[in-house]
């Protein structure tokens, strides 16, 4: 048996939850420690570059959620078969990044005036902007993202949903039957499901 | 000879500094289009996701400025020899990117009280944070970024540096003997001294 890995990570889905689904897809038992934010001044210096999520795994110490990823797809078989395939799925996972981070830029916005701002902003523009061209994206390869196929990329966008949805307090996919399609497919793979069953419940 | 490629970017170095350094490292003759501010509007539906850099290469079109790195990289003889080696360059490269919107933050905020608040934090604590790591890493790697040898990582940081030391208004590695050195040491490679020497000046 492999030996257990160990995912390092706020309470909360955020960054993680795509690790966590991959983790899961490939049936990799994992310890999930999450901290609370007031656990976390201590816990900060002791990460490689001041940030959650952190994996213990193969005897080594990864941060970047998605230098992660895509190292987890690769050792999964989710990977693209030649570099053009591998191009696609990052540029598609890079694309998402860019709205995910819109969207934090809002939610963490201290400043209540400058929040409602950014939230017009986001939700009239940001948002049908990229899942507009994204919906269409699918389309075109086949029910994914990139590839003609599932790979990583597909994971990660299905559990980023997750915090995305979050952040929106509705389900971003609904007005994009090929994204919406795309989630399900993800979320009903056994693995998957499993995990979402299980999981302690957040709202991001 | 293979047909040249067209690298589609605002009047700046900026995110395609790193791609400009892998083509001329690699004596991929390119096409520099730069398009001044005032031009964009009409540009900008025709990019995949509203946004440059876009690359035109081996007859396809691509966008996400790190994505584009990662395939020249594979194609360069730049990547790692393994799936360990290429995530330890893919934790370098969005480490430094986080530094790199963090310095972005600061730089494109319209507001200027917010701005001068911005600033004090991230040269009294960002940069200094993120360059003593990094500059830590550097020395543990043998004078390079990961994987004990010359990467792409190396050149998507040493490029970078123009756009971030022109925001800072100084040589932000002038206090990291270790990044000053692998800065210098890209630079000094014949064909990227060369592109160096010939570029349009832009600040950042």
């Amino acid at each position: 048996m492999a030996p257990k890995c160990k995912l390092s990570y706020f309470a909360l889905m955020g960054l993680s939850e795509p690790i966590r689904f991959l983790l899961s897809y490939g049936k990799m038992d994992f310890e999930d420690i999450r901290y609370e934010f007031e656990q976390w001044p201590p816990v900060k210096t002791s990460t490689p570059y001041g940030k959650l999520p952190v994996l213990e795994i193969d005897g080594k110490k990864m941060h970047q959620s998605t230098a992660i990823c895509r190292y987890l797809g690769k050792k999964l078989g989710l990977a693209g078969e030649n570099d053009w395939e591998s191009a696609e799925i990052d540029m598609a996972v890079d694309t998402i990044t860019d709205l995910r981070l819109k969207l934090s830029d809002y939610y963490w916005e201290p400043d209540e005036a400058i929040k409602q701002k950014k939230k017009e902003t986001v939700f009239k523009e940001t948002l049908p902007f990229y899942l507009e061209r994204l919906n269409e994206q699918v389309k075109e390869n086949g029910g994914y993202l990139a590839a003609g196929k599932m790979t990583w990329g597909d994971i990660f966008f299905a559990a980023l949903c997750d915090y995305m949805n979050g952040v929106a307090q509705f389900d971003i996919t609904k007005d994009y039957p090929n994204l919406a399609s795309l989630k399900k497919k993800i979320r009903e793979l056994p693995a998957i499901k499993e995990w979402i069953s299980k999981r302690p419940v957040t709202n991001i």
